[in-house]
């Protein structure tokens, strides 16, 4: 592999510079992913993988991002289980229509063999593998039992999330026996992808940040837990990254990932006080401040290096997804800054 | 006072039980307020102080509150600077027409006289501390500087926050600008408050959680200190409330408040240990526990109680303000479990 810098950071070994990349880089603030997504769906663009790869390799060529994430969505596993998925353009992001309600709607989904069930994602991660060429590693992730459990609950976005509370409240049982068949899941469809050709795969729990620290641990990690478990890694790094969870760093590093992924809201020099002799971690800027123009960037990316301090085991990203109305040239500005500032960190 | 709990606890002088309130409880959630609603609209109620101070006094009538919050919205001080403020009615919540995007905009903004400007506040505030007579403490508000500029400069309601993310990323000094102005402002309002009767106020910062630590600290919380060195506090205690600010306890302490409020992330045995010898803590049951059953939400109450420990110095509240459609049962409950349990702590 000619850089293979991210794969050498996820596992705290030396490096000339730190590697990054941006969490959704394959997305709408790209004019050359607009031009696909004109030809096509979004359950479709998942679905084909000769697209799916196509928009996965875009930011490799266009930014030179240090990795390449596969496209995809993390609904795809519940659809595979048995839910009815839609993606409406421009209604506000996926939906469910006919949520999980009930035990017995519980107890009817199913945990999919990947290979089968979800062969696109398995087909388009082959597909980058080839193309790659060994340019940079490739990432595969899923959603976290908990987060899949959220949109499988309430069936679309929410202020209050009062659906899965109220089953965490009022019906624990049920919503561990959900979390429970989701972990399986998860980690069938992440060995799957290993298997397809991921070299590190990403856990996102874009909704663990919604629960006191207490059912945090007992609803969220301790199924991201199981997950590593069962997962059979092969070598590859596992990144977990659980948005809004500053309050458990140290039980998400003991969880047993390689790397921990932070938002922006955690300080990233006092996180590898506390867990960096652990893990590696990944992060962590605001993702608003690519709308500031590139000295600015630069500046963000100097603080967030100096923070961290000299050493490997760092891999730059945002502290979330970009966001689909920045300006290309500021996502290169940081790709470039980070390029730039990070290599007096390694000598 | 007959009842002065909540004003002992605040200054952690002894008490025999822990007091308990709700943020946001003059609300949706009561019949008697929607039948004060229907009859008229929602800053006509703000600014009518016979109705403002009945809907207040609702609470601690129907579910025995040990305090008493004024019924107000913190953007009447956007609006008394000279900002148009619409309310429309099932339209996503207060809006801004012409929200701040310029130094010139900023400039425009006046601090406003509060006795003169706001006199609808005063007037309310004087009606409940006469018709309270004594019953419960009364408690006034302010939203922080930078939550009242959150909303000036979105306008409306945000999911990236672009606005006042690039007015403190590209344009710091005017943000500044704005946030010195809004801190003289909420201090001359806060003081005005308590020369008008309120025993009590509280600061809310719902959105310094949307900043990286640095910047709350730099943009949020350094106001919030401002307003509390320019407050005439007369001995009324002050309580700041930091949403998602989790990662800066120390620092809110450190900013001089008498009580620190805490969302539900926080594990407020945590809170205690590493600020209950500085300041009060308030909190911090999830809202969305109120929609399981009584038994479920007394579990919930006894579980905070022990965290928080024996003594005083604790504030019994919600960890955001009540949901609008919580069963008044429920809330009941809540306020009764507290009264039930939290005795043998005080012993």
């Amino acid at each position: 592999m000619s850089n293979d810098l991210f794969l050498r950071a996820c596992r705290r070994e030396e490096i000339e510079r730190t590697p990054v990349w941006m969490m959704r880089q394959a997305g709408r603030y790209l004019p050359e992913y607009r031009a696909v997504r004109a030809q096509t769906d979004f359950l479709t663009l998942c679905k084909t993988p000769e697209l799916a790869a196509e928009v996965s390799i875009q930011p490799v060529d266009i930014l030179g991002v240090d990795a390449c994430i596969i496209f995809s969505d993390i609904l795809v596993i519940p659809e595979a289980m048995g839910m009815e998925l839609i993606v409406e353009e421009g209604a506000g992001g996926p939906q469910f229509p006919s949520p999980i309600r009930s035990r017995a709607e519980i107890d009817r989904l199913t945990v999919p063999d990947p290979t089968r069930e979800l062969w696109f994602v398995m087909d388009a991660l082959r597909l980058v593998r080839q193309r790659l060429q060994g340019r940079v590693p490739l990432i595969g992730f899923s959603g976290s039992p908990w987060t899949l459990a959220t949109y499988m609950v309430e069936g679309k976005g929410s202020k209050t999330f009062r659906y899965i509370k109220e089953l965490l409240y009022v019906h624990p049982k049920d919503a561990h026996a959900l979390l429970d068949k989701l972990a399986r899941a998860v980690a069938a469809y992440l060995t799957a992808q290993i298997e397809a050709g991921a070299q590190a795969v990403q856990i996102f729990d874009t909704w663990g940040g919604i629960l006191p620290p207490d059912e945090f641990k007992e609803f969220s990690l301790r199924y991201i837990e199981q997950v590593l478990k069962l997962l059979r890694r092969n070598g590859a790094p596992v990144i977990v990254f659980c948005k809004d969870c500053g309050h458990s760093l140290e039980a998400i590093a003991d969880a047993g990932p390689d790397v921990v992924g932070l938002d922006w809201t955690v300080d990233i020099g006092k996180a590898r006080m506390m867990i960096g002799s652990q893990v590696a971690l990944q992060g962590n800027l605001d993702p608003t401040l690519l709308y500031a123009p590139p000295e600015r960037i630069r500046e963000g990316v100097k603080k967030i290096l100096e923070k961290y301090g000299k050493g490997t085991g760092h891999i730059f990203n945002l502290g979330h997804g970009i966001l689909p109305d920045v300006p290309v040239e500021h996502a290169r500005a940081f790709i470039q800054a980070v390029k730039e500032e990070s290599p007096k960190y390694h000598r």
